[in-house]
């Protein structure tokens, strides 16, 4: 079979790599129904992180179930299912308090960039839809395994409540779909910050009522100034560098909640100015499991449409196309087609 | 007027500066009851800040007013009151949102380790009781000033609910009046970290149901130990260093939460660790004029006795005495009767 390999820093090949099959008895193997490049594949892509071996990548994934270990007894084979980044086995004390990227026994989900995948944890990890969804549905559904899923913590995290004034920082598509969770969630005012003539239009579409193209200090100004000098009731930081993270904790009024949901690269918080902020700190990787049965449902009742942030689909063998057009900003999201 | 005065490092003198006057229509001044000595002020005290010129010291207080400008209307003189270490106008949008100690108005209040006190923003910041407390309740409401309002917002910023398990990282007094106001919040368990007999018996006076006294990485294994692998639900961290802040929130459980109520010193976060930790962070001044009310009321009615943190009583003109006994660990904290 083949899969999405990364060879170095901008060499991603589609490489052969041995058939998922089952491994425990808690495992499943799923037919891939699409996949897509996440924005944190681009941190590897880019030599972020050193690449030690060849490596199969991708994480998000949603399809039917072809064959389940002997353990498993939540999902069964021609299901559709869905699942997260991580495999969580969902009864842990972590994962009872809804934090299941934290589960005592998560495995990272790698090599989805391919027709198949073999999930751990499958009674924990995946959640099987009642129907299967329509062909123009798969990108939405795809879409919850884990950026519209990030989003969503981003909202959650930074207690985005009905009547709330609301940043995001961030306009890649998890930095979107906060925006999409932020309106879902009855945000009143909602501030994307983006330069991209084609992402603020989809800021838009999702439910943003003010586009702010300043940065960094004069970012922060710019949401003060449309705050009556007050600040925003919650942060939703979608980029992870040291620069998107001050400014989402400085737009912030004292008492608001700042949200992180993007691995943070090179950030150094100090203690000393966070204290005076008095801002509410809360991220990590999404656990997504918490949310997917909501967000099924609201993909299903075609409340949300998240898949609107694949603006680039491709077939699978072309992944390394995806890679590329993404890291130049010219595509917000590949989907890939097996 | 003779005040408590930080001429350098370890150099405290009860010096004459000028007597407290109505300086502007909204100010009040008060004659006090008691005032002490803050485990903040050892900070200057021990060279941590630069001290540029002779500095009148103390910000905690209660008394009887003396005398109000032409603006104010909700205390009189006569009256018994209490208030903030930060003055605040209790009617700015920050103020509105509880976090009166980034008061868009705030003022340092300096200079109450002296007879007398000049409060700014009087309506904002004073409570009047209804009745002049007995003199035995006396030190219980000078503890609402600052120390016990700090313990309270440390256990509040934590999320302290009833059922919590709860670690205290540090035995100085507003660790202390953590505990009491974590037990007060109905946690269930409570670690008070400490390895001084005299404070572990305070901690347990006050409600704490094991007594750790590792440190570092042995005091996290303790915690995770004690905790069946999991981790707290709620770290209050109530020293200010970077290996309290470390312990508290290595101690935690994924989804629990970090308070830190004393000004950070030297203390650097690293964001991608912080990520993956999974915790809430929330902390800064302790906003104390959101709980004087409430506060009050436990005292009045005896409900709680944060004044036992005084365990050494001196005439003000003694102060350097009590400054002194605080730096060496003798005295918990010191209360100074003018």
């Amino acid at each position: 079979m083949k899969c999405a390999v990364l060879h170095s820093a901008g060499d991603i090949r589609f490489d052969d790599i041995p058939t998922p099959t089952i491994l425990k008895p808690t495992d499943a193997v799923i037919r891939m129904a699409a996949t897509c490049v996440c924005g944190s594949d681009l941190w590897p892509y880019r030599g972020a992180n050193a690449i030690e071996s060849p490596t199969p990548m991708g994480h998000e994934y949603c399809g039917i179930v072809e064959e389940v270990g002997a353990a498993v007894t939540s999902v069964r084979p021609g299901e559709f299912v869905i699942g997260s980044f991580f495999a969580s086995d969902n009864t842990c004390p972590h994962c009872r308090s809804g934090y299941q990227t934290s589960c005592q026994h998560r495995e990272f989900i790698v090599g989805a960039q391919a027709p198949a995948l073999r999930v751990p944890l499958a009674d924990g990890t995946l959640v099987p839809l009642r129907d299967k969804p329509s062909d123009e549905l798969v990108p939405d559904m795809l879409a919850l395994s884990d950026v519209m899923g990030t989003g969503w913590f981003a909202a959650d995290a930074a207690n985005v409540q009905p009547g709330s004034t609301v940043v995001v920082v961030g306009d890649g598509a998890v930095g979107l779909l906060a925006v999409l969770s932020a309106k879902q969630k009855g945000a009143e005012r909602i501030f994307s910050m983006s330069r991209h003539p084609s992402r603020q239009k989809l800021a838009r579409e999702f439910g943003a009522t003010d586009i702010v193209t300043e940065r960094g200090a004069e970012g922060v100004a710019r949401i003060k100034e449309l705050t009556r000098g007050i600040g925003v009731d919650c942060a939703l930081e979608c980029v992870g560098t040291q620069e998107s993270m001050q400014q989402a904790i400085q737009s912030t009024r004292p008492g608001g909640s700042v949200s992180y949901v993007g691995v943070p690269h090179g950030v150094e918080l100090n203690g000393a100015e966070l204290f005076f902020t008095h801002v509410h700190l809360h991220g990590g990787p999404a656990p997504v499991r918490r949310f997917l049965p909501e967000l099924i449902d609201l993909v299903m009742n075609e409340k949300i449409r998240p898949g609107k942030v694949f603006d680039l689909v491709l077939p699978l063998n072309q992944v390394a196309e995806g890679y590329r057009a993404m890291h130049t900003r010219e595509a917000i999201k590949a989907l890939l087609r097996p």
